[in-house]
């Protein structure tokens, strides 16, 4: 039998993945799971997005443009602008949800054992990218006492080597839920332009910043323009995740002729789906004021109730929709586990995410969990009390 | 500034590209361009797929299922067993296009430096993808004498060595139109158990074959279950090459196991696809019994038109929906610009892929043009005169 790849053995399974045959088995006998591990959201995708998809009159649903559409890159460039963030068309590449731009990205800048430097904890498909494009990822740590600001450039100088070729952030971070300050982005632009590196900025949850702040750009930088790359999502700001549409930004011309070709080869992004990512660049701006209010509601009702629970830390997210919090507790992988095969309150219980599996240093993030609030308050609350008796049942038991 | 990575330059760009301009440029001197060049299918698209997304009661448009939703992965799971192949729905996974098929299925067997082995002329862009994955195509030739049969399976053993761990066949072919015999195919799967090697078999064309001929699929040779993968698309059978939906598809549960970690990290393929390309399964056997034989028109026009050209030698294709033609000239590609910089017959021009392109040997295929049948009768008819012309005027000029 012929064999699979190193590449393919290395390639990191899902961290939540397998806690979902334990999930199963929990729905099976009856018990309702509050999925806190997930990061589909919950709100409504903008009508107008679906209704243009509806409205389309297609005869042949035919490729698109291999970068997207004209009017597509035109009205997201028109986007930004809103934003503060000047690019034009021709620096945008619509891709296959944010997913693709990463990968493009990655394959664009960095070549078989070359090193991107990450603040972990961090997404974890970072490592399947990377893995895919044979990349190594240097984490560094960022830590839940100091909310996971930016660690010190100093530490960046130290895992700096000739093999290393990007930094990569996520801002606001997933699942760290913190938002990069404007000094803070302007440091590591200095580093970049110092050892000559590229910064990829993840911005997938740019519009979801709260207590009034606000989100500064890595294309907001100056005099980054070669450096910088900026990777977009309509998966989360309009709740569109199954569309799969994403972009890649970038006003270096060799990393967009570059990614372009990683583009041709797969041909176009889809269509039926650029049709109502279009569209939802004509989303009222009510419905994200409605949607970062919600979201803003959930976190303080989620961070208050986290707080109620005795050797529970929590650090406080300032944007994403997702938060890291410490339990009083040695594995977070058997807790999840265990509130899956062995707990149930009034016939419910919940699924978490245990954070190891966003650290890339072995034995971080054993005690920690990701919860992500995109459920209801009350579940919200019903959920966390669950957490709060469980961790009590638990520490009986182990 | 940092430098894109080698990988990245040796990416290959598409090969119609650079005449792209050219083209751009003959319309805007008000000459019409007739594409001979391109893969996109004028048929329409069953409109029981396109209803399918128009009737889709979605309030949140959510990711799908990584491998693709259970109910559309049982359904191509009867649409399979119909044509005589028997898979499981675990045997599938749903991928954005066989574009990404082709890339999981790659990066799932091979590594840095692994061999893949392919009969050229070829789909241009698994240069892509192989380069991508840091995996070296080594090309085998089929000759246009031949009709691009199976090269001798002595050719093949010439070239295994220890890297050499697949072998990719299209079939039916795009760039040749040759649909393998179940003789060859035979030849092959003997030839992969003997080495250990995968065989990769791209069969997105596998509803276009002609005269009568039946697609023998590497699935339904017996005893290569560890050995086969194969890549499918509904891109050209259902005339919806924007939806962005195919799929892998293998018994070898080790590959499917593993090129399941490469579609988790991309979260999910695009969900409206999905909801279309699954009610496409219902499209009734007539949409396809006048596709194919619209195809067949167009393929007999087509070789006898071209066949009436003085010096032109044409493979007479079997399946898919290009033909190769050899021209009574030095360079393909020096003809091809010429056509839309300096000829035009009553105001219009053709724009033709030449076929170096789908070569990997240096120095192939220089003579040699692929078009694509995808336009009516009477396109094609004006479109080979406009070739026949520009060959005895382009004669006079170089
Ligand atoms: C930080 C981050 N980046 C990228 C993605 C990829 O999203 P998509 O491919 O749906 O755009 C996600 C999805 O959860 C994410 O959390
Ligand atoms: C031989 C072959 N394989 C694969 C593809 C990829 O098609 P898609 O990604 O649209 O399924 C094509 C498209 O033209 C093709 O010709």
């Amino acid at each position: 039998m012929p064999k699979i790849s190193v590449k393919g053995s290395k390639m990191p399974a899902s961290p939540i993945r397998k806690l979902v045959p334990y999930a199963e088995q929990a729905k099976k006998r009856g018990i309702r799971v509050i999925h806190l591990n997930i990061g589909q959201p919950d709100i409504k995708t903008p009508k107008i997005a679906l209704d243009a998809v509806k409205n389309a009159n297609i005869e042949v649903l035919a490729y698109s443009m291999t970068e997207g559409s004209e009017a597509y890159r035109q009205k997201i460039s028109g986007y930004y602008r809103k934003n503060g963030i000047e690019v034009a068309a021709d620096d945008i590449i619509v891709t296959t949800g944010g997913s693709e731009a990463l990968s493009f990205a990655m394959g664009s800048i960095m070549d078989n054992g070359d090193d991107i430097i990450i603040p972990e904890p961090f997404y974890a498909n970072y490592n399947g990218f990377a893995t895919a494009m044979g990349v190594s990822v240097v984490p560094i740590v960022s830590k839940i006492e100091e909310n996971f600001a930016l660690p010190p450039i100093s530490e960046f100088e130290k895992l700096i080597s000739s093999r290393t070729k990007a930094i990569l952030i996520c801002n606001p971070g997933n699942p760290t839920g913190y938002l990069y300050s404007k000094e803070e982005i302007a440091q590591l632009a200095q580093l970049a332009r110092k050892h000559d590196l590229f910064i990829m900025a993840d911005e997938v949850y740019r519009e979801f910043t709260y207590d009034g702040r606000e989100h500064y750009s890595i294309l907001q930088e100056p005099d980054l323009e070669d450096h910088a790359i900026m990777i977009d999502s309509v998966s989360k700001r309009y709740s569109m995740c199954g569309a799969r549409i994403g972009c890649l930004v970038s006003k270096n011309k060799e990393v967009i002729k570059t990614a372009m070709k990683f583009a041709q080869a797969r041909l176009s992004p889809p269509t039926l789906a650029q049709i109502a990512s279009e569209a939802a660049l004509d989303t009222p701006q009510s419905y994200f004021d409605e949607v970062i209010e919600e979201y803003a509601t959930r976190r303080n009702v989620l961070v208050k109730e986290l707080q109620k629970i005795a050797g529970v830390k929590v650090a406080v997210p300032q944007g994403a929709f997702y938060c890291i919090a410490e339990l009083p507790i040695d594995s977070a992988d058997d807790f999840a586990q265990w509130l899956l095969e062995n707990f149930e309150m009034n016939g419910e219980t919940v699924m978490v995410a245990p954070a190891a599996g966003f650290y890339a240093t072995e034995g971080l993030g054993h005690n920690q969990i990701r919860i992500a609030y995109v459920l209801e308050k009350d579940s919200l609350v019903r959920a966390v009390t669950i957490l709060g008796e469980a961790l009590q049942a638990y520490k009986k038991v182990r």
